[in-house]
């Protein structure tokens, strides 16, 4: 079976989750305190992060490229979308959400009010809260231009743009900092993706000193 | 003819260049100064950056994204290998550049020393360059490692991972910042890349004010 070793709110860890799961693949979750530098960690991935995924003895790392080999080795459902144009599109949004999504915003909020006190780190930055929180509205209206045409992301079809997307948004909604009231549209593309079976495990993520709201599994939230 | 909106020492524009060079796409050059936002250029990509590839009036940004859509549409040559294992190694090994190694690397030396004099924002931090200088050491120590085991990063062809590497090393070795003597393994697979007429665009680069010490042109460094 595969093995993943992953933390439970990581955006990047939670998109290959959702991959994994839409695709029926049974995998066995590890959490991995990476920041700790295990010996043992760290031979099995030298860029020392998480997500890693064992699969037939070998250690995958880089999000994308363990999704895009999980797309190549298990085509069905696609995550793809069959076009030249539609793959480009899925593959510019999710390096628009794990990049720029990832440093104005979730860098900002679920790394300065979390992971600083898992890991150890001191306290919160005020002035960096203050940016993301105020970046994720630009993104929200972004995603809600985008949906106003399309009943996706990137087009007609669920892909790996809307899990990059879903997978940072539900880390940052367990901490409340989504404001679902700022768009409709936004609103109800996350109630569809978030009804589906393969975004359970994710809902059902717990991090002690850290419970979620009552809405973070709410499906009518 | 394809249009591409570049700086001349980012790395994500270097890597689309030499994609572009390998594959034989004639492409007009055009130096954008993303960081004034002018209003054209922001409509043509939101996410306000380069590098951006104009093709058949649609504006493509995502240096990934478009290195994977030109190897969808040029095929030959081949920059992404046959083998789906020969992939994800090509496509992790260029996440580690971009991700890993601009924010260890390249953010911490060549922003600090010209980005940020070009785009007037203040002087190098002293502790960052010092960081900088500390990592490059690791990630030449990496390629060596690699380069004992194989021709090229990701294996016995040259791919995308060949040229993310060689887009930052190059922009850094601009600024005199790569240490030659390190490797010998290293240089040997620079001066195999750097010979390749897919070269000739980026040793002809000159920013005003930062002349280019003399061994980068040198194919003999």
């Amino acid at each position: 079976m595969y093995r993943l070793f992953h933390v439970p709110l990581s955006p990047f860890c939670r998109k290959v989750r959702l991959a994994l799961a839409e695709k029926r693949i049974e995998v066995e979750l590890v959490e991995e305190r990476y920041w700790e530098r295990d010996a043992d960690f760290m031979r099995r991935n030298p860029a020392g992060k998480v997500p890693v995924l064992r699969v037939d003895g070998a250690h995958l790392s880089e999000s994308m490229a363990i999704c895009e080999f999980l797309e190549e080795t298990h085509p069905e459902p696609a995550l793809l979308p069959a076009t030249t144009e539609g793959r480009y599109e899925t593959r510019r949004l999710v390096s628009w959400f794990d990049d720029k999504f990832f440093n104005e915003v979730t860098s900002k909020l679920l790394y300065e009010r979390v992971n600083k006190k898992v890991m150890k780190q001191g306290y919160p930055d005020s002035a960096a809260v203050k940016a993301g929180a105020k970046a994720i509205k630009f993104h929200l209206d972004y995603m809600a231009w985008l949906l106003d045409q399309r009943r996706w992301l990137a087009g007609d079809q669920m892909t790996l743009a809307d899990f990059a997307a879903a997978a940072h948004l539900s880390s940052l909604d367990y901490i409340s900092d989504v404001d679902w009231r700022r768009s409709e549209t936004v609103k109800d593309w996350y109630a569809k993706i978030k009804s589906r079976p393969a975004f359970r495990s994710i809902l059902a993520d717990q991090v002690p000193g850290f419970p979620p709201p009552a809405h973070y599994t709410d499906l009518d939230f």
